[in-house]
């Protein structure tokens, strides 16, 4: 696999699937009352900024985990599929999401929803990067060996975390949506790579 | 963040949101009248074309802008991801704004939320700029002082006439759909980028 | 601007109205009688195979008339997004036209409003061939003369042709259909480039 | 035709194909029993899972049938488009085969449509690859003889397996769709071009 076309293909999917959020928020169905319809969907509005945050942030990570690797083999090429396929699948939760919370019903369910698909998602980057990480098989030759060590720890506490943050879903969906915008903006300064960053300048 | 990788992801963005427009269009649900229920949806055109005309002449002059940018920080980047959100959520201010137009209901309403969707992305446009321009943080070494001043002044500007424009969406609803036409005719010719060519070649 | 990144952002725009225009089939509403549901739908397919082709090929023919081209300047961009506008709208009419014809009811007005979207791309075409190569304004240095002539006559007699065909669509909706197949067939041959090779052959 | 364009344009389809097809998982339209509702389309999660790991597994393939390639002349090109037809056309099957084991209703019709829509997409493989292929029309010049005659094999091979594959729709929806999983990780696993590389590593 070129690694170029591997990039420019998940680039397309997270461009698409970035856009396609949109088509989640439902139309207003009765236009006489129209300010108090579209008023009704902050929830889906909401839900829309913080997939496309996350979405958005993700993007941006997969290209700096990508510069690590050195080219791409075919099962690295099958987990950045799976990894592309909860991120092509998110605006279907998202939808769910935000109109359960509209109506009033269903929201702990469609919360649980939306948590299981980012815990599958936070899985494909762990397995996505212990892959290509261990024994260091397509690593750069320069990635430093301490850089690789916060990596994987924090990719491996990344799943912990997303577990976890299904278990919030089950007892409140309003403190799950403020979960998954606080971990977007955690994940948004990406305290881990400025650890890692600190770290490898100070062993110079 | 390399460069051309947000420059295509941008594109992609861009391209996918301006043709994802033809969504926004409420197919017919009468086809014994067709004629006459196409004939309707005359203001849902009208909203299609201004909106395509908006992101396709944001699209050219995003093109302008980032070229004055020398490389891409983190701060960039997630300003760049404020600006896609506003434009990958057009699509749906428009659809509402020809449909409350052609049921002659909510139309102001719909117009203000269309014209605050344009506000937000004059804000991040200016956001934009003004963080990759101000002590020329990011702006390639050859860019002419005056040239920066002049676009320091259209952004800034660019976001009073858009609140304004909100006010105007507040009166009427066909004059607010008006001025978007005309601010997109504007903003092709783009009178600033010639000033500024015409400013820095007489400095020559 | 960029000719790399017109054409790449037109080819995202084609690639996109392409895939889209998948959802202009009607989901079938009974499941029960699901075989004769599908048949039902056979308009429904043709419509989408023929518009496929017809942006298929269009897309091909883009790639031949933009190398051509040396560079892109703001004029040729904007008649670019006007042909990219009709292309983008091509899902609507399409959905149209399949569901008339399936219906039984509205088949030529529906039949009118695709053909007057494929005549207002005629021109679209028309005008940005005319525009790039009158007096060679943009072409490459050694695009030959007669090539220059035959397309300008090719792409003048496209206009007329569309125009006409929005009469036979107001005739009949089955023809027009047929017409629009026979058409992307003979473009797909492209006659005009082979005569333009076969015509700057024999000039060496 | 430049084949970086039209690999990008592939790429492309492929791309947004396999991004859309999260639209046809139906939205819930009961709230109260929002669980329920969600555990009922499990069908339609896995139509969706194997058609993602088809396209996908697919878009790689492409990249390795393509890199054999040394130019694209215009049968190629079309033939592609046909290809692209098929793929762009999946995400229609794929909400109807979902929707009809939901139900309960229509599944072996919609298995015939989902598996006649494979088969297409096989021959058109097959045509693609023999159009190429055929006295080595298209390959690069060091494209081993042995494993020119094993891809054949495996292209006409192909279109025999989803050829016997619509029988199986006839018989069984749901042992049609595990066959298309079963296949997805077949070829994914790409049995063939391993037999390739070690016979032509034989040779050396």
């Amino acid at each position: 696999m070129s690694k170029g076309r591997v990039e420019a293909f998940s680039d397309g999917v997270f461009a698409i699937a970035i856009t396609l959020l949109v088509l989640t928020i439902a139309q207003p169905n009765n236009y006489s009352d129209l300010a108090h319809q579209l008023g009704d969907r902050w929830p889906s509005l909401v839900a829309y900024v913080v997939s496309f945050a996350i979405i958005g942030i993700m993007w941006s990570n997969h290209h700096s985990v990508f510069a690590h690797f050195s080219h791409i083999d075919r099962g690295l090429n099958y987990l950045n599929l799976l990894l592309l396929l909860t991120v092509a699948f998110l605006p279907y939760p998202t939808g769910v999401f935000g109109e359960a919370l509209r109506r009033g019903e269903g929201a702990r369910t469609a919360a649980v929803v939306y948590s299981v698909t980012m815990a599958v998602n936070a899985y494909a980057w762990a397995a996505l990067w212990l892959y290509g990480s261990r024994r260091r098989r397509l690593l750069v030759p320069g990635f430093p060996e301490e850089q690789r060590t916060i990596a994987t720890v924090g990719f491996t506490a990344g799943t912990v975390l997303y577990t976890v943050a299904v278990g919030v879903a089950f007892v409140n969906a309003y403190a799950s949506l403020a979960l998954y915008g606080a971990l977007a903006v955690y994940y948004a300064m990406d305290p881990l790579s400025r650890l890692a960053a600190r770290s490898s300048s100070r062993r110079r």
